[in-house]
């Protein structure tokens, strides 16, 4: 029952040092903490509703942490060790003062919007980010049926087709042409990944609405968070809608969204 | 006072004439119905919130139309006479069973969110599509500074920028590369046009935001719906938020937004 | 060292069927047939440059038909038996004059460009429609420098980045947002796949120019024409330029490239 | 007869003071140079096909420098004085030296394609970027029909369709997503501009096809260069192919294509 929880990959010595340099500061503060180190073993970290989970590292290390922080109803911090950290706004030297702070109630901490995916064998599990439903085999595209509501959309032959949320929108959704959505949106956006002679622009619906796709042909590969949860066959589908419980993000004060696209876009083509 | 008012424009002589079929057929049935030509002179309807304003032509017919009811919170219903049509989903045959079952209560009407602009001279005006700040000489991009909810946003070298409502987000919006979002959202899409070294991906916010743009050494033209409402020299700005009062938009049952977007990018490719 | 080829794909029952009657009907004519089917076996077809390929199929089988026409300076013909089949303009009932005509010297035959590729470890293939270096596991982007004739180009965070040929460019390069090319041209384009914060324009360049690329990070699967090549560690490369032999390819007289372009893209929104 | 010719837009005190400094430099070399100041006032300056053109500004400067080289198959040089100078890769602490270098034949000249572009009333120009056909009036789109070597392509309903050179390919053509052509390439790529359910690809095709357009509905503007040539009605067309005469591009030594593209977009993001 930990109160601050420190993530941090085992393939990044930096992060896993920095997590004992902090868990020995924020101890020293009489702040149980506790360090979660990500490899081979799994890990059920003990978590309350008012635990704090910080991320060390990039935005990798911040989706394996917002799933342990969901689970509990807990909060989660980002640090920015990565190259790339755009869901990840803080900096290094700021962890023990965003933590105390954000103890104190005085950070603001956003609700967000998570999504929950389910398949027609039963696999069930939810995204920080997106969903993915991807070609099996290189070369080959897959043939997706999409349906919005109910309601028919586009059929993709395409790479994929994601379904991301708000958090995401800044991931594989950007990189796939899709729109960033502020993070305060309870809204989901679905983008197809390289589609063949269909139009390639996304779509924004509703957190209430249910989001579902079937393959034609050949299996697509599910994908969630850059996890592999499993495969949809020709016949079987999958659904996504929003979950009932938000991830509760700490946001550092000085976050300026504007100025961390810019730099993320400069750095892009550094 | 009309309870019914058909909205045709003056170079379309089919709507016109299916204006006063329409009146003739209505009025049989106890109706009150009234005609707006919409020409060379200005029109001021006079309309109750009971009101259905019944658009006959096509996209640019039912901005016309929309922005009338708009102002007496009435209800707004598109009648599909034109080419593309996408905002106008029924049919002609189908005009007085839709305005009886509207009466009757009978059909969904949807609330849609519009945008209150204000110009800093003082200019100030509604958008049911889209508000486009844009070059105001033929071969010299805008240059344009984003804000969003007072966070500076990316500056963009463009033909223009625009902010289009949920309603617009299949116009102009879609034309230059924005989502589409479905028309239940309370949300503002922000779209580049031809941006030049500057990232093209369109941001969604909000209603409850605010979003200013100003000019960097040449003036912008502003335009709302299509029509031309003042424009901004460098020094001025321009604010874009959701107004206090949505459009009222009635649906045919049989409307399918899916098959309609597929129609239209086939007609796209004829 | 037949005079004609027919290519069909063991898994299309209708193709072969179509090989075994055209195989009749051109022998009738003294033409001297034989038919290859793609499947588990490895087929070694006897060609000389007087030979015509016929592929019976869609766009995979036209890629395998061009390659062994390719290995003998032979000609391919295609015949559209598929769902998509932009590559192969000839329709079934055409075939047998099509034949007879090209034999006669009375058909347009192109000279088209096709890739030569080598990877550092020695592995040498030729591509008719494009080589990708691709992500080899799903849920990680591949990390890619890309130089050009030399000089350096832009780093990618990607899918992928692919180069096609002008035959390739309404394919896979056209799901990645790429341009079409005229098939006469002997140039190159180089586009990313789903890049991640970087600009996603092709780039152009001459068939004269050497492209390369190399990993950082992670491999890179490399595929040509749909098919698995190889794969790319960190400190190897890739290097692409144009075959000194190009494919010669014989197109029907009223095939319309416009025409065919806009049935696809109507097909794309069926 | 001047040997070399400095151009600068008069509203660039900047740049015509350099004019003024660099021709002193220049004279006491014995070299006989001239000064053209872009105004009021039209300029017919006498050059020889050995005269060198050096522009002083930003990308517009160095377009009607390299007009002015055009008219008589002089070389032009392009000196970066702007904040976005694509085109113009020289520094200003170079000119001397690159003048000098020139007149020796030290430095690679390039020849560029330049289109040349015929109105159905009879106006006829060149432009060394692009050519647009936009839409006449704030609000409306144009609808044109396009084809390429006489053969029908796709009708867009759009803010415009631009041809464009190599030269012009990093220009508005890329705004509007198209792709990058390398500048030896003898190309021409059409790129339509915020089209309307229509796709939105480019098409690269080579120098010696015709293409050609047509307006439906409205008349459409023709824009070359970023200045006004004309406009066509319904019934008009518009012809571009590629000039018989390339223009000769003096590139610096140090020129390095993906540095400054890397650059350019860098600062699209500062």
């Amino acid at each position: 029952m930990s109160q601050v929880l420190l993530v941090a990959y085992e393939s990044r010595p930096d992060a896993v040092e920095l997590a004992g340099v902090t868990k020995q500061e924020l101890n020293s503060l009489g702040i149980e903490t506790e360090i979660a180190v990500i490899g081979e073993a799994t890990l059920k970290p003990q978590l309350t509703p008012e635990s704090i989970v910080v991320s060390l590292g990039g935005d990798g290390t911040f989706l394996r942490a917002a799933r342990f922080a969901h689970s509990a109803t807990a909060t989660v911090m980002g640090v920015n060790l990565g190259r790339v950290g755009f869901l990840v706004p803080a900096q290094p030297s700021e962890i023990v003062s965003q933590v105390t702070s954000c103890r104190a109630g005085a950070v603001l901490v956003e609700d967000r919007l998570v999504l929950d995916v389910r398949l027609s064998d039963g696999t069930h599990d939810i995204a920080i980010n997106e969903v993915v439903v991807e070609r099996s085999q290189a070369g080959h595209m897959v043939r997706l049926r999409t349906f919005i509501g109910g309601d028919e959309f586009l059929t993709y032959s395409a790479d994929g087709v994601l379904v991301a949320t708000p958090t995401g929108s800044t991931g594989y959704n950007f990189s796939a042409g899709g729109p960033v959505m502020a993070t305060n949106l309870t809204n989901m956006v679905m983008t197809p990944i390289a589609p063949h002679f269909t139009v390639d622009r996304s779509i924004v619906v509703s957190g209430s609405t249910e989001i579902s796709m079937s393959v034609l042909d050949r299996p697509g590969l599910v994908v969630a968070d850059g996890m592999r949860l499993g495969s949809i066959e020709p016949g079987e589908d999958l659904t996504i809608c929003s979950h009932g419980t938000p991830i509760r993000v700490a946001l550092p004060q000085n976050s300026k969204f504007g100025e961390r696209l810019r730099h993320s876009l400069r750095e892009g083509h550094a």
